[in-house]
């Protein structure tokens, strides 16, 4: 009789692991597509690029994603959402909002200095299918208005001073995107750096002056 | 005998008749592409497509430009050039630093709102030659060096609060290149206007805080 031990785990994967290894290998696909992207631009990039820093076959690309304009989408899609979350936070959050928004401008400069955030700033509304161009634009204007609600509350609560509400909203997200075209990993600066020297000059955007 | 008025001009064009010509075909030709390439995008566009804008055909536009590539880096100069010329104007004028960088903010952003301007924004830098990438860095860089010994002088003459100049001329730029992301000519606000709501905005960067 075959005797086995009872905690042996089966050679085959659970689909809790099999669901874990189809999320990692999407993750890889978007994450060196947003690398080529930048590196290249969209146009310049095929799915074969893409397939072969992976060490794959184009068809396996295609299990994951339907074209390479949902990959683009997606890969803009992640650094708009982390965005959106953090504006969405610091909305709802405790304390002040110009504390608040000062968190917040931090999380964002720090996601734009990762790839899918440079994605984000590299990528023309003409690079993406009509769709994905609607729910790109959609995302901007509500992380538009987040940063604008917060500063108005800011504005009630004392923590900031009277401005013109949009255009001082308008400075804050292209000081920040703008972060995506100039910075550098290997620049001297760290990511951390950056965002908190970035977030602490647009924070004079938001206080009282002689 | 034929009788002449003295004054007739001849029906053939001048020397410098023909050279005035020239110049307002070479600038039709970049007005054109700059306005073709903001609404598709570089690689979208054709010289067929310009030159069908025009009423001509391809071979008029190559006695102008010897490739699309070219005529995407002139587009982008007139906007650079412009802005290096308000920068080094700000540069050398009278008066205190604080006062001069205004100014020169003001012109920086209405040249944003024009279609060379978006094109500079627009266009990434590995849609260009080589050769042109490195003349649209070089300029790039002169305006950020510009823009910094400004900020330098204002701190040294008072009318600028001491900051950090690196992180302080990034902001000024990246808030002013996204006005060609965001500014629509229909949208309500004249270039002018949001030239100067943005300045007065960005001159909170400049200023002691309380």
């Amino acid at each position: 009789m075959l005797r086995m031990p009872v905690k042996r785990r089966s050679p085959w994967p659970s689909p809790e692991q099999r669901a874990q290894t189809r999320e990692a290998k999407r993750d890889a696909v978007l994450r060196t597509a947003a690398r080529l992207f930048k590196e290249r631009g969209f146009p310049a990039v095929s799915l074969d690029d893409v397939a072969a820093r992976l060490n794959v076959t184009k068809p396996v690309i295609y299990r994951h994603f339907a074209n390479k304009d949902q990959i683009l989408f997606e890969c803009v899609s992640v650094a708009l959402e982390q965005i959106l979350e953090a504006a969405a936070e610091a909305k709802e959050g405790p304390g002040k909002a110009r504390a608040r928004l000062l968190v917040m401008m931090k999380r964002y400069a720090v996601i734009m200095t990762e790839d899918s955030g440079m994605c984000v700033v590299r990528t023309g509304d003409h690079e993406l299918s009509e769709t994905s161009r609607k729910e790109f634009r959609k995302l901007k204007r509500k992380i538009d208005q987040l940063i604008r609600a917060l500063i108005e509350e800011g504005i009630e609560d004392g923590s900031i001073a009277p401005c013109d509400v949009k255009m001082t909203g308008m400075a804050i997200t292209g000081a920040l995107n703008w972060v995506a075209k100039w910075y550098r990993p290997n620049g001297g600066q760290s990511a951390e750096e950056v965002a908190d020297a970035m977030a602490s000059v647009l924070e004079k955007l938001l206080v009282a002056h002689r």
